[in-house]
This record gives C-alpha cells, sequence and structure tokens, in this order.
C-alpha cells in the first residue's frame, strides 16, 4: 500500500524523550517500512524514519528555540502538503488530535483515518465532527469513544511496544528494599498523593521517576514535595531510557492511581513488558488494558489497592510478559492497522485508482 | 453592502474588560449597521450587538467554565458556518491573526479581507502565506506588514475610538500630585521598568493601571514590586472604565516604553482622547501613531524620555484631541474599511452576484 503517515509537529519523530504519539508513530511507520509498504511520513524535520520523510516544518515546535511560532500556521502548511500529495497514496493515516485536517480532506475523507491520542471530552469536539461526519476515526481504546459516540468508528487499535527494545533479564536485582513505582508526570491528574498513600499503608517503599512540567510546579510544591523523605518516598527526577526499564523491570509493582480519563496509558504497558505487574485506578482505557489478576489490578480505592499490593508477589511475571506480547506488541498494533486501511480501501470501491479531484490551494 | 464581520471566540464582543481585536470589531460593526448595511457578526454567543448575530460558540473561550475546550475545533466550526452562508454577502471581514480561515475561503479568497489584530513575526506565518497567496490583507498600521512583505495588503486602516466614549471634562482636577501614566499589561514586553526609571530620574510620580497576567507573575514579583513603594511609585491594580478615564485624563503624560513591535497601541491614542500626551518608545507603530511634537513624542533612551517630560506641559491638549478625531475616530475608520469593501467588491467584477460554487462539508 502507498500509505501517509502524518504527525503532528510539537516533537520528531521518534521524539527525544517524551511525546507518546510522535513514539507511536514512530514504530508505526518503521514496522510498515519493515512489510514492504511505500509510506511517507510528514512530520517535523528532526524526524528519524526510514519512510520517505516530508518535513511539514524544519524543526518541531517545542525544539524550535524561535520565540514566537504559530501551531496552527505551522499545521496548516503541512496539511496543504499532504492534500496537493494527496494523489500519490492509497490511504492517509493522521494522528492530529483536534481535528485541524477535516476542511482539508473533506472531499475524500474516505480515504483518510483519524487516530486521536488524546483524551476527547474537549466541549468543542462533538460540535466540530458534526460539521465534517463520516471522517473514518480510530480510537486507542474503547473508552477513548464515549464522549464522540456519533463518531464513524472503524477500529480500536492498541498500541503497540517494539518487544527488542524491553527485554527482561534472565533474573532481576531485588536485592534491594522492595518498591513500588510511580512513573509519569507529577500532576494532578496523575494523583501522585494516592501513590504515596498507598506505598504509606503497605509499608513498602515507592520510588518516583517522574516529570515536573511548568503547569505543575506549584501543585508539586505544595503537595507533593513535603511528603518525600528520601527514605521511604524517594523522588528520583527524570530517568532516561536505560534507568527507566531497570527502575520498572526491578518494581514490586507499578502505581497508576490516576484521576482522568487516559485514553491508553503507554506506562502501563511499558511495566507489563517487563513483566512488572500494575495496580491501577479504574478511569479511563485501564479496564482495556489491565486484564485483571493476570497483568495487575484496577481499583477504586486506596483501601482496595492496599489490599492488592499485597497480591502483587503471587502474579507470575512471566506471564505479564507473555500477556503484553500477545496484545501490546508493536506487529499485533501494525496488523490491526494493515487490516483497517485494507477495509477502508475495499470500501472506497477502487477510489485509490480514481483520480481525485484537485484540490489545489495555489489557484487563485 | 451586505457584510459578514468574523470575530475571534476568545472574549465576548464587546468584550467585558481586556480585548482589543473584540472591540474594534464591535465598533466597526455597530457603525456598518447605523450607515445601513446589512451586517452579520459571528462571534461568540455572548455578544451584544445591532448586527445579526450568528454564535460561533455559546460562550467565549475565555469566559466559559468548561475544563477542557479545543480553541482550534471551535474556531474550525465557526468557520464552516461562515462559509456554508458565505453567498448571503458581498464581503467577509475576518479578524483572525494565524490564518486558520484560508483553506475554508481559498476558492473565494477575493471576497474575503483580513484584518490580521496582532504582531505578523510568528516563523509560520510566512511559510502558511505562500501556501494562501492572494489573500486580501488589511494592515493595522505600516509597520505591521514588516514580517509579511508579499502579502496581498490593500489596505491600512488605523484604529478609531468612540468619541462620545471619550468626553473631555471642561477642566480636569489637577490638585493632587503631578503624575505620570502607565497603562497595560505589567509584562516584559511592556517594559513597566523603563517607565519607573522614567518616572525616577524625572521627579515625577508614575502611577500604574495594570493587570498581571498568569504568564507575568513572576516578572511582576522579582522586577516591579520590589519598586512599588506606594509614594513614587504606585500600584493601582486594574482599573475599570470610568476609573481609567480620569486616570488617563488626569495624567501628564502615559508612557509607552515597550521593548516589542506594537502593531497598533490601543492605549496610546485613549490617552490622546482624554487630550494625554504620550512619550513612546520608536518600536512598532509608534512612529506612525504619534504625531512627534503634538501628541507627544518618540524617544530612543531614558535621557530622551526624561527630557521629553519636561516638555509634556507645552504641548496644547486641546490640539491632541483634535489630532485624534481627525484621525483616530470610528467614523475614519469606517470610512476607510467601507471604502476598501467597495473596491474589493468592484475588483471582484460583480463576482458577488455571480453564484459560488457550493463548498459544503456536509455531503460526504
Amino acid at each position: 500500500m502507498r500509505i501517509a503517515q502524518i504527525a503532528p509537529l510539537f516533537e520528531p519523530v521518534p521524539p527525544p524523550l517524551y511525546g507518546g504519539t510522535e513514539r507511536i508513530v514512530s514504530t508505526l511507520t518503521e514496522e510498515l517500512v519493515a512489510r514492504g509498504h511505500e509510506v511517507t511520513l510528514f512530520a517535523s524535520g528532526e524526524s528519524r524514519t526510514t519512510a520517505r520523510l516530508v518535513a511539514g516544518r524544519e524543526r518541531s515546535l517545542r525544539l524550535d528555540p524561535a520565540p514566537l511560532k504559530s501551531e496552527i500556521a505551522a499545521h496548516l502548511s503541512m496539511l496543504d502538503d499532504v492534500r496537493r500529495r494527496a494523489g500519490d497514496f492509497d490511504v492517509l493515516h493522521f494522528h492530529l488530535s483536534h481535528f485541524q485536517h477535516f476542511p482539508f480532506f473533506e472531499q475524500m475523507r474516505e480515504k483518510t483515518v483519524t487516530t486521536p491520542h488524546g483524551r476527547l471530552d474537549y466541549v468543542d469536539l462533538v460540535g466540530a465532527y458534526r460539521r465534517w461526519p463520516g471522517f473514518p476515526m480510530i480510537s486507542i481504546s474503547k473508552r477513548q469513544r464515549k464522549p464522540l459516540p456519533e463518531a464513524n468508528w472503524v477500529g480500536t487499535v492498541y498500541h503497540g511496544l517494539p518487544l527488542d527494545h524491553y527485554r527482561m533479564p534472565a533474573e532481576p536485582d531485588r536485592s534491594g528494599r522492595p518498591y513500588l513505582a510511580f512513573l509519569g508526570r507529577l500532576s494532578r491528574d496523575k494523583r501522585p498523593d494516592r501513590a504515596i498513600e498507598i506505598a504509606r499503608l503497605s509499608g513498602m517503599q515507592l520510588r518516583m521517576a517522574a516529570k515536573i512540567g511548568d503547569g505543575d510546579r506549584a501543585y508539586f510544591h505544595e503537595n507533593i514535595e513535603p511528603l518525600i523523605d528520601g527514605e521511604n518516598v524517594v523522588y528520583l527526577g527524570e530517568v532516561g531510557e536505560e534507568s527507566k526499564a531497570k527502575f520498572l523491570h526491578e518494581a514490586a509493582g507499578l502505581l497508576f492511581p490516576i484521576d482522568w480519563p487516559e485514553p491508553f496509558g503507554l506506562v502501563v504497558i511499558e511495566a507489563m513488558a517487563f513483566g512488572t505487574p500494575v495496580i491501577a485506578w479504574n478511569e479511563g482505557a485501564m479496564p482495556e488494558i489491565v486484564d485483571e489478576g493476570v497483568t495487575g489490578f484496577v481499583v477504586g480505592s486506596i483501601e482496595k489497592a492496599v489490599e492488592r499490593v499485597g497480591q502483587l508477589a503471587g502474579l507470575d511475571r512471566a506471564k505479564i510478559r507473555r500477556t503484553l506480547e500477545a496484545r501490546f506488541s508493536v506487529p499485533r498494533m501494525v496488523d490491526d492497522y494493515e487490516a483497517i486501511y485494507a477495509v477502508q480501501i475495499a470500501r472506497m470501491g477502487g477510489g485509490a485508482r480514481t483520480p481525485l479531484r484537485a484540490v489545489s490551494g495555489a489557484t487563485a
């Protein structure tokens, strides 16, 4: 197939550190190329890929040091580029969250698929989708669809991890004090306070490997910092890929006590990749991602979470890894996307071979 | 004429407090209605107007208490609405800054005019404009055009004030200590530190009526707050319309020592409306707005500013008001816009009567 992958311009593909969307786009793109597809990646110019790269912007919006950048204008330009070349592709796969591409492709919506990577409960999205109905949408969990039930959902594709990047050593080093892990941003939504409370009541150490964003600094200083004692509650700061692997792998379990409708939760499956079970709050996609009693537990209260901490050691870590391999691997993710592309192309009834009406922005 | 005015959805039209763009859109709209035009205002639902209001969003983005709002999706919906009704108008006047409307109207760009109300030196704007060349643009100063010289500039229209809202009392109360005024946001760009230094070296009191935005709080606490002594440097907080009038009217002069390419500077002409002269930095549109030695002075250094403070009393306040009335009144502003609309409609060569090809988003 001739496939265009259209990434947001916020981070390079793959991103140097954070950027779940750009990381998934990268993994998907590389695997599609490996499978012999003709793939073009529309993304920021710093991206690294084996696909053909079309730079929507020389630098990503976050890494560009220019003081005044227009997110809107940058994406408009890239989308215009995609549209001009639309005839070169059988399918256009958008990874943008706020529908900015809809007006560009309304004449050929059936040629597109859109994976929104974020939450969809923004009040303006329902109204906007009603104006561009029919755009084929792919959710990253079933729960993600909830705020937008009317959309033309054509599939759910759970994220997948490149398994060879997540290799388990034969025997982890568990000679130190056993600990629970917290990984992610230290924001109110992620409820690090709940994690601290669960660890305290369980008599376990909590280690937090986390970024503190600019918007979270006040929350951190007022609510979390006073609870860090370096003994029972340890703050490790941001961790690189290698330390993260060790950190997740050697943990007794990952705590994910979120308080928002997380549409997926990459960190949860990263823990599973190391055989580490998860105790997750019953929010967002958690009941879909966690296999109860196999890869972890979904809970609704501190008390229940504490009870589950005592049961973590009884879970089979090899089975957790096997479950991850079956449900959340890159090959499975790419199989799913390929199948959707094929269905969409078939639905077009050979539309991909029909020359599309040129919708050019340059002819005034 | 059948005119559509399209305002941003950030504030109601007119705005309750801040919002220069929405205020100008309101003034323009009301005067066009008074002149007998058939005007439709696309704006947030809280707007008040004698024109026909089409609510692009029930509440403005800033006043809506919903936690998750999508600026992009909100404007997409409104723009789709405008496009569906485009056939009802002779001219569509956009007041959006980042070109989000261009893809919607590329088939009828000659029917549009766009007044960008902000600075144009965002690195992404040049590239985006190149993709949608020819869109007729109206600048609010000649200086504003500088970062976008290739654009199809069809006129410059300076802002105008509704003169009856700015009535000068016969004799201002100047019984108190004479003072210099600073009005606006207390941000780094506005250089309140320069204003404080100028006042100090002139031996004048400085009164600051200013808002402190969330992003400016750290700058304010670190750099400005320590200089406020309540005696020589007085901070009044935010002021309402009535106090603002008195504040500007009774000042010896307004200091506007900005450090950014301000494309217009509404505060400067508001001071002039009360006969109050201005000492402005040689940045952005200041040399166009200030008539040197008549309505104030444009300076390039603290020393020069201090020298000019000594000359403020020599300026004729009645003449300042007359200059404002001649150059920056609503009737003059609306004359200018009407003239541009007429030229654009004529250029279309009767295009307004030709039925436009329907570009509907609803037909999948």
